[in-house]
C-alpha cells in the first residue's frame, strides 16, 4: 500500500516539525542566551532531515501508485494535497536552494546591522542578489506548477491565490481607503474634540495583565490544556496543535498592547488546536495556509475584539483583574485609535491596509523585472506620499528597509496580511447574517456559537480547499472587499 | 576519509540528542497537559531515527577505516569511544530490543498502578518477564563486550566498573556503616539534647528561594548565559551542554529541600557546561557515565554543600535573600540530620549506601539466577532488618517496588549512586591533599580553585577514559572506601 507508505512518512515529518516547532518556540521564550550558535546548527541540520525525507524521490513513485488505490474521499483529499506540496517541495534543483538560502542569511544578516545605520547604499547590492534569485524561483516554479512567476511565489503561502484576482480586489480598496483614511481622521477629531481621551492610569502589573490575558483567552476557547500563553520579544504562535505556544509581551504603563496582541494569537492559536486531528500528520490536517490564518487572528482581534459589542464584557473582566473601571466610552477611542505612519506593523486597520498594498504593488514590479532594487526608494516614497501622505525619500530605514521580509526572500507573503484582514470582515459578515445574535454573544463573553461556525466552516477544514475555494465555501461568495470596506465604514466612518 | 563521516554523522546525532534532550526537559517544565500523548510519539519516533542513524551497518566500516587513517591522539580517542559506544548499542538484535521496550513499558506502567495498591502479586509475574529479558540481554552483552553478565550491563552506565572491584570495596562500606549508622543516630541524639532543634520559620516565598537558588549556582560557577533553573515535579539536570535545564521544586515552609537539590542539580550541570566543546558531536566530548555524573552532583551537594565552611559563607547569602539570620550552630542540625527509613531517595548520606548496596546483592543475585523474583520480598526483608533495622514484608511499595529501575529494565545502574558519593569524598580528599586552602575557599564562598582542580581533572576529560581509569588519574589512587568513611566519620561520628 503506497497510501500507508506516505502515512508512515507523514509521522516521521510530524516528528521532525513538532521537534523544529518546539525548538523554535523555546528558543524565543525560554533558552539560556548562550545557546542560540547550538541550537541554530540543530534547527539547520533538523530541517536538513526533514526536506531530505520529505523530498526523497522515492517518494514520487507512492504518490503515483497510490493514487491507483482505492482510497475513500478524505483519503483522495490528502493525497491531492500531499501531491500539491510535494511538487511545491522538489521543484527548485538542492544547489540552487543551497545558493539562495545563504544569500537569503547573508542579506538578513545585512539588514540587521544596516537598518540601525539607515545605510540603504550598502543594503542595496544585498537585496538585489536575494532579488534577482527570487526571480529565477519564481521561474523555475512557474515552470513546474504552470503559472504565472509572482503567483507561482504566493502559491507557497496561499495556495490558490492569484494576482490577477487580488489586483482588482486591492485597487478598489485602495481608493476607498485613499479618501477615507482623511475622513477616519476628522472624524476621530472630531469625537475626541466632544470627548477628550481619557488616559491609562499607567499602573498595570505584568503577573495582573497576564491573569486578564489567561481569562480572555480562556473565554475565547483557548484549551488551556493544549497551550500555553507566555512572554518573548516578538509576540507569537508558534508549537504544534497538542501544545500551542502563544506569547506576547507587557508595558506596565498600559494593557492593551499585550492584550491586543493576546487576543491575535488567541485567533492563530484557536485555528491550530481545532484543526483535524486524525490527519495532523499529513499536509490535509495543517492550516490551509499564511491569508487564512491571519484571517483567524484578524477576526478573533479586530471583528471580535474591537468591536464595540465585546467591550461590554471585556470592561468586566478588566474591572475583574486589573481593578480598574471603564466605560465603553472612555476605552473605545484607545482600541480605534488611527493614525498615519511610515511603520507597518504599528498599524491600525484603518491604514495597514496601505502600507500592504504598497508592498504588493512594488513587489510585483520587482517579480516582473519592471522595478528595479536601484529605484526602489524613489517608488516607495512615491507610494507613501500618494497613500499616506507620508515620505520616506531621506529615510530607508523606515521605507524599504523596514521589514525582514525581503532581505530573507520572502515575495509573495505581504498580500496576506490585507487578504486577511477582508476574509476576516467578510467571515463575520456571513456569519453574522446567518446567525444575527452574533453581536449579543459578544456582549455576554459567549463565543460558543461564533466558534461552532468557525469550527465547522473554516478549522475542520484544514486544507482539504485551496484558500480561494475554502473562503467561497465558507462565505458563500467568492473573496469581496466590500464587506471590511463596510466594516471600516461602521466602525471608524461616524463623527 | 571515515574519520570525517564518522564527525558528519555525530552532527547529526548531536542535532537529534538536542531535539530529544530539550523536549524531554520541556515535557517536564513547560509542555501544556494535553501535549504529553504526542510528545511521547515524536520522542519515540525521533529516537528511532537517533538509534536507525547511530546503528546503521555501515557505520562498521567507517570505523574499520578511520582505524587505519593517520589520526592525532584526540582523534584517536574519540575513535577508541565512539567504536565502544557502537558495540554496545549493536550488540541486541533490534528485535529483541522492540520485544524487551514493550515489557519494559508495560511493566512500569502495571508499576505505576500497582505500587499504591502495595499490591505485589499482580506486579510480579511482570517483573519476571523484564528479570528473565535482562537476563538475556546480559548474556548476549557478555558475549560480545567478552565480560561476566552484570559486568556487561554496567558497562552501559560506567564503561570499566566491574563488580569484581566493586564487591569489596563495598563490603568494607557496608561493614563500617552498620556499626556506624547507629553510633551515628546516637551522637546526633547526644548533640540534639544538648542544644534542641531550631525550626524554620516556615515563611519562604517561592520567588525569594528561587533568586537565593540563583545566587548559589552563579557562585557555584554556573554559567547562567548556557543555562537556567526552573520548576518540575521531579528535579533534574537536562538539556544541552550549551542549555543545561536544572529544575528543583520548593515548598514554602522550608527552604533546604529546594536549595540542596538545587545545589545537586547544579554539580551535575558544572559537569555538562565544562566538557570539552570541540568533541560535543562525539561520544568523547560526552560525561563518563552515570557514576562520575553523580560523584559530580554529590561534590556539590554534600562535599561543599553540606561542608559547616560552607555554611558560613552560605548563611550570609540565606540571610540575604529569604531576611533570616541563622547561627552556623542551628542549621548544622537540619543540614547533617540522619534518620533511618526505608525510602532510598528520602535517605540522608550516611543510611543512602546501605539502600544501594542491598539493591546491588540483590540484583547480582538476580542476574546470576541465584534469587527468584517471587523470592524478592523475603529478600528485601531480610537485607533492610540487617542493615537498618526496618522490615517491609507486609509493605512491598516500600521495599521490592519503591523504586522505577527494575520495572524499567534498568539493572547495573544502581550502583552508581554509591559509586558517586564514594568518587566525590576520594575527590575531595585528593583536592584538599594539594590544595589545603579549600576550606577556606569555602568559608568565603569562593569555588575558582577547587572548579580548576574538577575542570582540569575531570570535566575537561569528557569520555577519554574508562571510569575506574578517570578516577586514578583524578585523584592518583583506585577507588577506595576509605575517603568517604573517613568523611562519614568526621562529619556524623561526634557527638
Amino acid at each position: 500500500m503506497s497510501f500507508a507508505k506516505l502515512d508512515e512518512l507523514g509521522r516521521k515529518l510530524e516528528a521532525l516539525e513538532h521537534a523544529l516547532a518546539i525548538l523554535g518556540a523555546d528558543e524565543a521564550t525560554h533558552m539560556a542566551p548562550g545557546g542560540g550558535e547550538k541550537r541554530a546548527e540543530t534547527l539547520a541540520l533538523l530541517s536538513g532531515m526533514y526536506h531530505r525525507q520529505a523530498t526523497a524521490p522515492e517518494i514520487a513513485d507512492w504518490i503515483a501508485a497510490a493514487e491507483n488505490e482505492a482510497l475513500n474521499e478524505d483519503q483522495e483529499a490528502a493525497l491531492r494535497e500531499f501531491r500539491r506540496q510535494y511538487i511545491n517541495m522538489t521543484c527548485l534543483p538542492p544547489e540552487f536552494v543551497e545558493r539562495q538560502t545563504a544569500a537569503r542569511i547573508r542579506c538578513e544578516q545585512l539588514w540587521r546591522s544596516l537598518r540601525p545605520k539607515n545605510d540603504w547604499a550598502s543594503f542595496q547590492p544585498a537585496l538585489e542578489g536575494v532579488v534577482a534569485l527570487v526571480r529565477e524561483e519564481a521561474a523555475m516554479r512557474a515552470e513546474a506548477l504552470k503559472l504565472d512567476p509572482y503567483d507561482a511565489l504566493m502559491e507557497q503561502y496561499d495556495p490558490g491565490n492569484r494576482a490577477a484576482d487580488i489586483t482588482p480586489v486591492f485597487a478598489r480598496l485602495k481608493a476607498f481607503l485613499k479618501g477615507f483614511v482623511p475622513k477616519a481622521l476628522a472624524a476621530q477629531g472630531e469625537r475626541l474634540a466632544r470627548q477628550p481621551l481619557k488616559s491609562l492610569s499607567g499602573n498595570y502589573p505584568v503577573e495582573k495583565q497576564r491573569e486578564l490575558g489567561l481569562a480572555m483567552m480562556a473565554a475565547l476557547g483557548f484549551d488551556l490544556n493544549h497551550g500555553s500563553l507566555s512572554v518573548s520579544h516578538h509576540p507569537f504562535c508558534g508549537g504544534v496543535p497538542s501544545d500551542v505556544r502563544i506569547t506576547t509581551r507587557y508595558r506596565t504603563t498600559e494593557f492593551l498592547s499585550a492584550l491586543m496582541g493576546t487576543l491575535h494569537e488567541t485567533g492563530h492559536a484557536l485555528y491550530e488546536q481545532n484543526l483535524p486531528k486524525e490527519w495532523s500528520h499529513w499536509p490535509l490536517g495543517k492550516a490551509r495556509g499564511m491569508a487564512m490564518h491571519e484571517s483567524q487572528s484578524l477576526f478573533v482581534e479586530k471583528q471580535i475584539g474591537r468591536n464595540p459589542a465585546f467591550w461590554q464584557w471585556a470592561l468586566t473582566v478588566v474591572e475583574t483583574h486589573l481593578g480598574e473601571r471603564w466605560a465603553l466610552a472612555e476605552i473605545l477611542p484607545h482600541v480605534h485609535h488611527v493614525e498615519r505612519g511610515l511603520i507597518r506593523v504599528d498599524a491600525d486597520e484603518v491604514t495597514y491596509p496601505l502600507h500592504v498594498i504598497l508592498r504588493y504593488e512594488l513587489e510585483l514590479d520587482l517579480i516582473a523585472g519592471r522595478l528595479k532594487v536601484a529605484d526602489m526608494p524613489e517608488a516607495w516614497d512615491a507610494g507613501m506620499r500618494e497613500y499616506l501622505g507620508l515620505g520616506t525619500i531621506d529615510n530607508p530605514a523606515d521605507g524599504p528597509m523596514q521589514d525582514v521580509h525581503w532581505p530573507a526572500g520572502a515575495f509573495g507573503y505581504f498580500p496576506s496580511y490585507t487578504l486577511g484582514a477582508m476574509m476576516a470582515a467578510q467571515q463575520w459578515a456571513a456569519l453574522t447574517q446567518e446567525y444575527p445574535a452574533a453581536e449579543e454573544d459578544l456582549v455576554r463573553g459567549d463565543f460558543s456559537a461564533i466558534n461552532a461556525w468557525r469550527r465547522e466552516r473554516i478549522w475542520s477544514q484544514g486544507s482539504r480547499w485551496s484558500t480561494p475555494e475554502l473562503m467561497e465555501r465558507a462565505t458563500g461568495e467568492k473573496l469581496d472587499a466590500a464587506h471590511f470596506i463596510r466594516h471600516l465604514e461602521d466602525r471608524y466612518g461616524k463623527a
